[in-house]
């Protein structure tokens, strides 16, 4: 009895190991089958009111079965995903996620590693992953890096460093509380919302945020963005940053990087790219072109939960100056101080580059997936998805009653069919609410159209073929029903 | 052979799900072996050098077979965890993670939800899970909240909707860079730097964050917060907000929450605790007092993966006046307006709460932990844990050679060996290099202090002996060599 004693305490482990595993074999079981039936399924469904009232269901104090509490999961949440995970999920731009980057999530929640730095095995797999995305993005291998939750952090660490090191006076002490001269940031009107968050965020201000008109082709105008940037100087304001896209979130479109380069290196302003997903058009050998000058930023923000269909989190900014990048963050309390050996003995690396000090090991499904597919299916993959998209306007210009209402420089396709922006507004809810597809939808020139943005390695050609015949059945029942 | 056609496209998805499959249960037993076990290895160890150079090697550009890649996964990165899943890892402030929740972290990432909001399951666990949180914490269910990747991002969320809201003029757009009254945040000398991260990032600058004196129980002094409040209103500053602390990071304790609630109520400042493990002490039976007044602040920061153990990454902003939260982050473009129906009929609502617009199914391991466990276990741990830093405070105070150096009003001990800065850094290093214990180390009143900060739930009061007669053992060894 008393060898037992100790055992008293109380803890999260299970009392029992084995109806634990066997359970958690019974998940796997099932998202594996989850995952191989996903074509079979709807692409998406509205949560039942039923389903939404159990899921409002009071704060548990007891404990309850962990089967049990599975079968709810079952019930309840797992009919109910996003439906990215699905082939004909094309709605703004999330990736689909993969088996062997699920299972590599399960090892990495496991492990638990506290990436802020130390001398461990995760902070050097993060390291690693992000030499390799340098490398594919063509970066110097002395390129700093970090690994995030979103593009908008991953965009905002960019800005976050551009603003300390490049504004020339001392902003982390100081702020933007004296008598400087403003400093303004330029984007294009194309520029995801991230830009507007980030300025607000780090006290720049939305005010202080240029959106440059673009062209026919959705790409800033570059004669535009000088004259801002002279105007600006010559009101006494401090133009400190463009921020040029690759593929913009509205048609795809891609800024003249390397001209943007020449501007910022004439003004002496920082270069930031948002390359959300555009900057993986680099891995894609037939289309390495489009993303032509990527590898000439200051700082750049992408996602690996974009293209390169990564789960849910994997943001990444790249700085190319590491000191600028350590030196716009980096801190160091006396409970965080480096000593000579044991545990902390490497610095908190990963903390001096971002926001976090505690960080999950998000490498781990990026190094577990590039070695297991390699890089080079991912380039191949974006390949596919492009010409997809290529396929897609295709179909589309063949189809009379269809209209493109863009460009398809890249993987997104906006059109419309001809009728009023209510109709097509309808299609698309139909699309989606009968589980057939999920585009989206923006607005182009004041009218409605619909948007497929295609980061999905599980759709295949036959899927767009289905996708146009959906949208002219729905088309064709809702001019009918009129 | 035309049937297989479409076939031909690639994909990440395996040829062969059964293989993978098979390989998945082999880790899911080796990492139920791998926590099952935890206690009978090292706390941590030191990654070698031929580990590091492995994890060193180029980008993979084939593809390679998943199971060897596992297994190196085994030989090169599982076997050097930060170590915070071991009983007696008690360094910085470290969850110790659970099976349970590793188990809900593969099912989201199999799900791989994009949790901005839209109508689906995920949505709804989160507003669950915060609803559950603000209950446990004593805030009105109209309280807003929002799942962040650690305590700094929460923490800089409850900042930025004190800037933004509080400041009297529109921060959003016009920024800081204005003629205003510049604004000042106060926090105590004792508050975690994310302080300094969060006004640095938010333009406020790190001259303006006053940082009050504490008493001798490491508590901010209210007369010298009240006296740096006047004086900065005599010098035409305009003081923002304060930031109280539950469970300060050197010694945790606990500022005068109710105090500091009053002179905000007093001077119409914003009152922002940060409890990143502390305010959980309000779920512990025991010890709930500890946290009086954690649910006065107008916003609060705490993290799910200190104190309820779970998994990185699980920090939580709430926000009392949601409409204030929402104000001071929500955007619109139209790609992400909402429609009357479908997928996106459901507003953005997460990412009007915060930084990021992709956001994962962080709620799935905090909603399952909750449910499988109740929430009672958690206080019960909570305060198993305080009662552990009371009994190695008391086997601390009986043993002759040791110095108390803090007093231990949480779960934080900092203590010493009578002897010098040198040789208590050199038991530091040595414990964790023997893989018999983490604990951490400060500075103390400008000495070295030995830190143990224990939120594990595996911990056990015999762990705590053993840590004592190693302290007591490596102390004696290096009294003798010298």
């Amino acid at each position: 009895m008393y060898i037992h004693h100790a055992m008293q305490e109380l803890t999260l482990d299970p009392d029992n190991w084995t109806d634990l595993r066997t359970l958690g074999h019974r998940m796997l079981d099932d998202m594996f089958e989850f995952l191989e039936t996903v074509r079979e399924r709807p692409v998406w469904q509205s949560v039942p009111a039923s389903v939404r009232e159990r899921l409002a269901a009071p704060l548990p104090v007891a404990p309850s079965c962990a089967a049990a509490t599975y079968d709810e999961f079952k019930e309840l949440i797992l009919p109910y995903p996003t439906g990215n995970i699905h082939p004909r999920f094309w709605g703004w731009v999330m990736g689909t996620g993969s088996p062997v980057a699920m299972l590599a999530d399960m090892l990495a929640s496991g492990m638990n590693s506290h990436v802020a730095g130390y001398d461990q095995s995760a902070s050097l797999v993060e390291d690693q992953v992000l030499r390799w995305l340098a490398e594919l993005l063509g970066y110097p291998s002395t390129t700093s890096g970090i690994l995030t939750s979103s593009g908008t952090a991953a965009n905002l660490i960019g800005l976050a460093v551009a603003r300390n090191i490049a504004a020339g006076h001392d902003v982390r002490a100081r702020g933007l509380q004296h008598d400087g001269a403003p400093l303004i940031v330029y984007g294009s009107t194309e520029t995801h919302s991230w830009a507007q968050k980030a300025v607000e965020l780090l006290g720049i201000g939305s005010d202080s945020l240029r959106k440059v008109a673009v062209d026919a082709n959705f790409e800033m105008r570059l004669d535009d963005l000088r004259d801002a940037i002279a105007a600006d100087r010559a009101n006494g304001l401090h133009p400190l940053c463009v921020i040029g896209t690759a593929g913009t979130v509205n048609t795809g479109a891609t800024d003249d990087l390397r001209a943007i380069a020449k501007i910022c290196d004439d003004e002496r302003m920082w270069f930031h790219i948002d390359g959300a997903f555009g900057a993986l058009a680099r891995l894609a050998p037939k289309h390495r072109a489009i993303a032509d000058g990527i590898e000439l930023a200051d700082s750049i923000a992408f996602d690996l939960h974009k293209w390169m269909y990564m789960p849910f989190e994997a943001g990444c900014a790249l700085i190319r100056d590491a000191a600028a990048h350590r030196a716009a963050f980096a801190l160091t309390p006396s409970y965080l101080t480096a000593l000579e050996r044991g545990i902390a003995a490497k610095p908190l690396e990963f903390a001096a580059r971002g926001i976090d000090l505690s960080r999950n090991f998000k490498a781990l499904k990026i190094w577990f997936s590039l070695k297991v597919h390699g890089s080079d299916l991912f380039g191949q993959l974006i390949d596919q998805n492009i010409d997809q998209a290529a396929y897609l306007r295709e179909r589309i210009e063949s189809e009379p009653s269809l209209e493109l209402m863009a460009p398809v420089p890249l993987n997104v396709v906006c059109f419309r069919y001809h009728a009023s922006d209510a109709i097509n507004q309808e299609i698309v809810l139909r699309l989606q609410e009968s589980g057939a597809a999920v585009p989206s939808s923006t607005m182009i020139g004041g009218r409605f159209a619909i948007r497929v943005a295609i980061t999905n390695h599980r759709s295949r050609r036959s899927d767009f073929d289905f996708f146009i015949d959906e949208v002219l059945r729905h088309a064709g029942e809702l001019e009918e029903s009129r």
